[in-house]
């Protein structure tokens, strides 16, 4: 069995103000084919057809919280999908308050939206189910800005055991008693004798998950909502040297986001969220790799797969 | 005397679907160091920056109508411009709904702007006079969109007339008296004999004037409104071919952006407002020329010098 799809885009990387080289906050994560948008700074719909991203196959939008860098961009995507003919209803999950912003927005520009457009509040003060499919699940996470924010984690649900084919060949068993190994029981074969679940099937892939975590100031019961995340993004707005603008602005340092991966015991770390008063990147991941060596720069365009 | 500049730039020429090359509307006029932001869909303030343009310069923002695709740049501009220290106050020309709409997205934000931001009402009935300087004089116009729309008219205000100072060295002549002659009037010298005025001065440099027309159906009436303009820009948003969809979504065509042209005696005619079904825009010149010659294509990053 081939795996199926873990991958990440990087849409934008810049704190508040955009650079001439980085566009606000905006994520493209594809699940199984599933393609979820994470948060939507200003000129991600130019940067989805940049990086020749699925337009219209993104059906949830996940808005971490209101400051304009991480939405700015919503009414546009929102508008273009309508303009390209899109039909097929499109999820917003975000603060409450978003959703009247949008509607004033359509309201005045007299504009209706061709496809169903649903919104599903998020809350910022405990980890939240608030997506489920039968391959994926997404939970909403509360995090510590100056305003409510949620980080999201995304993960695989566990897929079905592995049946060994060529031992199952040489067994005589029913269709009924194979759908018990694959869900980990034991199973009876036509001749009454009872096959060990473990004899015969092997553990699948290990379910795969990813953390989202900006905008926000380091706080350690973080990292039990996203222990042991094959990928987390955190944001490190500033270098060290800025701790206390970090603490003062609710941000976090590079440093404090490598502790923060090696607290949850991350396997990968990705830095973003960069302030536009920093040229070069390399001192974010000098800084953050001394702490915890894997990590990597969340530069536009590229893509982590899992 | 050295001209005062009068320059337009282009930021975004595309309908309302941005195109992998074309940003939304947005334009930048500058009227003896007067720096006029005209229209700004998304990622206007990537575009400022893309073009080297004087970002905290623009004081006076003038937005036609509420389509998104001509100001979902504002809310993200506004922010830059507090981020980056401003603390001049902005003005901002648009419809009422506007104000109420960037209140909501800051009251969600919690963003406080450090410097006063004050919004001037337009309405889109008849043409009115909505900023004055001691150089410059801007009017909104009535254009016919699917939703209220103005169009906007700069002007300089006439330029005092030039004395011929090789003349004037040879008479005895008062302050008071120069005042006189540079105001078109006779004055008299200290001997008592009167000067004509067409005598020692000379025409001042014409007013210059330029032409926002975005987005409207082509109607005979606006020709008044712009007479003698020095430089139109006329939204195209189709070619000839389409001109029932033009008709129907109460946009023009590049030929009958030309026949506004020929009609107010326009002295050069710029396009602009393509939509993204047309990759290649040399049909509109080819259409647009064969009417009115004197046209060119609002490409991103000209500059179109009066």
């Amino acid at each position: 069995m081939s795996k199926q799809a873990f991958e990440l885009l990087i849409l934008g990387s810049s704190a508040a103000t955009p650079t001439a080289n980085r566009n606000p906050t905006a994520q493209l994560l594809n699940i199984a084919e599933r393609f979820f948008l994470i948060d939507c700074g200003e000129g991600t719909q130019m940067q989805i057809r940049k990086y020749k991203a699925r337009f219209q196959s993104i059906n949830h939008i996940f808005i971490s919280h209101l400051h304009g860098d991480h939405f700015y961009g919503l009414p546009g995507l929102l508008a273009s999908m309508h303009l390209l003919g899109r039909i097929n209803e499109l999820v917003i999950y975000g603060p409450k308050e978003l959703e009247e912003i949008i509607h004033l927005i359509h309201k005045h520009s007299d504009t209706y939206l061709n496809y169903p457009l649903k919104f599903v509040y998020t809350q910022s003060t405990s980890k939240q189910l608030i997506y489920e499919d039968e391959k994926v699940e997404v939970f909403s996470l509360p995090l510590k800005h100056r305003i409510a924010t949620t980080g999201y984690l995304f993960r695989e649900k566990p897929l079905p055991r592995n049946i060994d084919k060529y031992k199952l060949e040489k067994l005589n068993v029913s269709f009924a008693e194979i759908h018990k190994l694959k869900i980990g029981m034991d199973a009876i074969d036509n001749f009454g004798n009872t096959i060990k679940n473990s004899d015969l099937t092997m553990e699948p892939p290990a379910s795969r998950s990813y953390a989202f975590c900006s905008d926000t100031k380091f706080f350690e019961e973080l990292a039990n909502d996203i222990k042991g995340v094959d990928l987390l993004y955190h944001e490190s707005t500033f270098l060290d040297e800025k701790k206390d603008r970090a603490k003062q602005t609710f941000h976090s340092t590079a440093k404090q986001a490598a502790e923060m991966a090696a607290l949850s015991k991350a396997k990968k770390l990705i830095l973003g969220h960069f302030s536009a008063r920093y040229g070069n990147l390399e001192e974010f991941l000098i800084e953050a790799q001394s702490i915890y060596p894997h990590t990597e720069l969340a530069v536009e365009g590229l893509v982590f797969s899992i």
